[in-house]
């Protein structure tokens, strides 16, 4: 590494280049409008007009609901995914002058509409389609679906080298590592460490674990979630993912990414650079920060979040997550180390596990003993070859789920 | 606040945009070379003899030490502050090829030298003059010299802006303020906090600080630095004094600043944006870390420092800072607030105040007495002007020195 004719500029220079204060509104299309993202993204467009404009919104099949926002945000189209739902949503839209649509393509075309932002918010390997839509187009994309980085990550980001598209993470995590990796360059980076809060079962011996409930599984100490993403915060495999998402969104190595467990959930990343720097990223646990950056980076905008106050809080804690009593994260690694179909294998079993423990079919342990299984299985099945084509990856989750649901109903 | 076209790009786009790798060899030259600063610049210059070359070092009146870091480090001249160690250096660099050279004219001639970088490394009121020249000439000046900017902030502020200098902190508060803030816009930016350690009385009650020694406020908890700054932690001006220098060097009011006391000193300084969004810095009380970072910024060079373990660390502490066991702090912030020489008296009564307390002069709580006591004094006297020109603020300087003096010798 060596210096040539770097682009450098006086620290008031640096801090006045990104000043443009010209008046355009930036016109914000919301995939997944009704869940608690989209209803994030809209409470913040709503505080910000001056700003922001709707463009698309779409949900699956809340008609009423979606309507109610179209309404209220003077949004151009609503879009349900499940055509059933279609006749509500344009019972309600009657008269408005909001046009209203439903089913799959009408979904991917929204997505792709024109738009200076697209908020990826669709939960599941539902969102892969309309996201990738808008990431065609070359559009701003604020992240917020697990499932493409998971299960199609390679794909999608080279869908996003050739378009030129802008990807913005919107999980506090990555939107973390965003801004503590700001403009460094990627060989100043060491070490992305991505935190957990340990869930609710943090202290639990690991019999205390095994016979741990779904109500249980659901108390999770500092976030307000779905039931999916709480079990998979509460089995650490939720970290596990996330480790998954950053090794597609930032330019390092596995051996480069880790975890360390933070039951306040107060830091949500660190970066460990090679000077012995490290840069942290810390809010309250409100998803309308990183939506707030998603949506005006380079600039930042208002966010009425609750202010962080150190000295209140008193201390942050830290330690080493527990891979014996929470194998989920090794079974990740490996997962992401392994590449190709193997990630994708791992949600696909995840999800089946997570369902069959809220449904009581399995206990808390065995969701990750399905997702080792299923992989196991799928490694001597050959499943986890390359995946280049959209196709062969919606096959790999078929077959994984079937391989999971074989392992949840043998008892294992 | 709206957006017009914005210069944005990807997150890969973004990473290597600094990737910039041709081959020059960054010129540095160390203004106060034998000191602690200094010696710590030259180790990671050695360190990295691909990337940095020496030009010129100076030093006080350390002959020899000087003569031998000028032929380790393979320095073009060396120059001493005192003319009457000129012989000395000249005898130890003769048949070296080094020029040698001493006096106050020589010291600023070698800091206007062309190099890529001037560390201004010289302590107190004597780096003034050196450290000016080198900006005067539009130079990257990495600044550890605590006097430019409390003394004479705003007359070298407008000094960097009128020659394009490049200013890189090289304090670690203002290094890592300097890292969290980036390429954020100024108004984005809601609070800048710096931390302190609380120094070695953090947990006393009044009385006992009212009776400490020098050898006590000497024992300082986690960085090892001379006696005046060290003196200056225990009492918390030193923090006062950095409030002073994040006022000038950064984008904000003095409202935006505030300290608060983490006494493991591993978080730096945090930075609070508008969105709820909190950036830190971090790393082990290294100063390479500070010093690589203003050498190569905007890229990154190893440090062989002792990297951070959160995990093995286990918590980080935060508490607000008792303004009634520690008046510094108030008192550097309304000479702040006060603005013109007032932050030139406090800092030259409270170096008086300082010697007097190693010398056993006066009490501990006397340092910020006659401090504030002196500071009224000057109002009093219409010496806190504002000050446009250095001649004036030399005369401020030694006048309230003076009447600092008379605090001290007079009992209060």
């Amino acid at each position: 590494m060596a210096f040539g004719e770097l682009d450098t500029m006086a620290i008031r220079q640096n801090l006045t280049v990104l000043s443009n204060t010209s008046g355009s509104v930036r016109r914000i299309s919301v995939l997944g409008a009704t869940g608690s993202i989209g209803q994030s993204t809209l409470d913040l467009v709503s505080r910000h007009s001056d700003l922001f404009s709707v463009e698309a919104i779409t949900a699956n099949c809340d008609a009423k609901g979606l309507a109610a926002l179209a309404i209220r945000h003077h949004a151009r189209i609503a879009v349900v995914a499940d055509c059933a739902a279609y006749a509500d949503l344009a019972e309600a839209l009657s008269g408005t002058g909001i046009a209203a649509a439903a089913g799959p393509e009408a979904l991917a075309e929204a997505a792709a509409r024109p738009a200076d932002c697209v908020v990826a918010a669709i939960v599941g390997a539902a969102g892969l389609l309309p996201t990738l839509a808008a990431v065609r187009q070359g559009r701003r994309v604020a992240l917020a679906n697990k499932e493409c980085l998971v299960t199609a990550g390679e794909l999608f980001m080279r869908e996003v080298a050739a378009s030129g598209a802008e990807l913005l993470p919107v999980d506090s995590e990555h939107s973390a590592a965003f801004q503590a990796i700001g403009a460094s360059q990627p060989d100043a980076i060491e070490q992305i460490m991505l935190t957990a809060s340990g869930g609710p079962f943090r202290d639990w011996d690991m019999a205390r674990i095994k016979a741990a409930t779904p109500e249980q599984a659901l108390r999770h100490p500092n976030w307000s979630m779905g039931a999916k993403i709480t079990i998979d915060s509460a089995s650490l495999m939720n970290k596990g993912l996330e480790l998954i998402e950053a090794f597609h969104l930032f330019p390092v190595g596995v051996e480069q990414l880790s975890c360390v467990v933070h039951p306040q959930s107060i830091v949500h990343c660190l970066v460990a650079y090679r000077d012995g720097s490290v840069l942290a990223q810390m809010s309250s646990p409100d998803m309308r920060t990183p939506i707030a950056l998603a949506l005006s980076w380079p600039k930042r905008i208002d966010a009425p979040t609750k202010r962080l106050n150190l000295a209140a809080l008193g201390q942050l804690t830290f330690e080493a997550p527990d891979e014996t009593r929470f194998p989920a994260l090794a079974v990740a690694r490996e997962a992401l180390a392994a590449g190709g179909a193997a990630p994708a294998v791992l949600n696909a079993a995840n999800e089946e596990a997570v369902m069959a423990f809220l449904d009581k079919r399995i206990g808390f342990l065995d969701i990750v003993g399905v997702v080792s299984d299923t992989l196991e299985a799928a490694h001597g099945l050959n499943l986890i070859a390359s995946v280049d084509r959209l196709d062969d990856i919606l096959a790999v989750d078929a077959n994984a789920r079937r391989l999971a649901r074989g392992f949840i109903e043998n008892g294992r």
